[in-house]
């Protein structure tokens, strides 16, 4: 009996690692994000227990995977990207500790660097950026983010889960300081296949966004710009593609 | 005729993608990096042509991709965890891109959360980190590095490659206001079977961390702490492993 956090990657199904697809495969219970791509909810074996992440609140779900373990089944505890870059796996593993359920963590591709690079971005480039800061958007109220600090971080600034407050993200940062032409870019749905993006300055990010799907990235820093001179080739020649 | 951009992971051959795999069973040509896993060159048709990229420079390499490219192979570039962090992944698209060489990236699992994981390190907590930053100390004699702006960064500091310098690079920290105790670890051979890692004050980590082997992440935040109270449960139960 194990529990195993794994993580299904950034959307392409064909993302997550080779361990991941094995154990779900083979799972007695399986409880997934509905983030997650229904071709690997698909992959588990047609007598296993399919349980949809929904409408649980994560106390409950973490009583659930506590429950499930201790009776004695495999369980793939599937979400979205990587386990623990933002994904509440550290709070799932403390549980499943205290509880003495034997557990593994099972890493997985995460948006931060795929989502970019399905619009062509490197998130690190030489001599453009070697510094990556990666930041939730969620509830950017502003007061969890410290905007004086990050608008004078050097490299590359990626924010997770800040297309509801693109706008406020941008103007506080330009407000902090950041130049507002820095060139940035959203890209919504990366590596699904529905997937698009936006670049442009900072200052005009939040009005080219407007009528992008979730989830998506926002992308700040002149990586960008490598980007665009990578998205330019692949796309005028067509057979370029990137996953 | 495609060039594949692939990650290869961290370091644990089933932490790949299984769309780098399949890639990989069916090239004709393997171009990989001397520390991605002997099993996933051994997963390489009998008669592909395997390149093993180790006295070869990187001018020497782009060149090299884009004739097999030319040639109309179907090609495997295998890089070690994600081809566009720290992987100098761009600088190969931009060349393939400029040849007209068609090309795909396939991200892959960074170091970046799994190798923190294997020590059961989560680099985000609620309530503990909300951001992540992350730099290369390879060539550390700090001119590249802001440690000034570093040791002001709420959240976790992940150093990629920083091991032959991590007592410069927490003198540095300490020297440009980072707190001397605040909890560090050094991962070793992350996901790896002989991985190992030490943790301990940022003033001491150095001192703990010598003898480890490369490659090696340097991990500076409040995390460590969340992550030895789930080691120390695995560990204590023996069952719980983390991958």
């Amino acid at each position: 009996m194990t529990v195993y956090l794994v993580g299904a990657g950034p959307g392409d199904p064909g993302l997550i690692t080779a361990k991941g697809l094995d154990l779900i495969r083979s799972c007695d219970a399986l409880v997934y994000d509905v983030l997650v791509a229904p071709e690997l909810v698909a992959e588990a074996p047609e007598d296993a227990l399919l349980i949809p992440r929904e409408t649980i609140r994560q106390s409950q779900l973490n009583d659930l995977l506590v429950d499930l373990g201790g009776r004695g089944l495999e369980v793939v505890r599937l979400k979205g990207g990587d386990p623990l870059i933002f994904g509440r796996g550290g709070e799932e593993a403390l549980e499943l500790a205290a509880a003495d359920i034997p557990f593994q963590i099972v890493p997985g591709v995460s948006a931060l660097s795929a989502v970019p690079a399905s619009a062509g971005i490197p998130i690190t480039h030489r001599g453009v950026s070697a510094q990556v800061t990666l930041v939730s958007g969620h509830s950017a109220t502003g007061d969890d983010l410290d905007f004086d600090q990050l608008a004078k971080t050097p490299g590359t600034l990626v924010v997770f889960m800040g297309l509801g407050h693109l706008e406020e993200i941008a103007s506080r940062l330009i407000a902090a300081g950041k130049d507002p032409s820095t060139p940035s870019a959203v890209v919504s749905r990366g590596t699904h296949p529905d997937g698009e993006s936006v670049t442009g300055e900072l200052q005009q990010i939040a009005g080219l966004a407007v009528g992008l799907g979730s989830p998506a990235l926002l992308v700040v820093g002149d990586v960008v710009t490598v980007g665009a001179q990578i998205a330019a080739r692949f796309v005028a020649n067509g057979a370029m593609t990137v996953q």
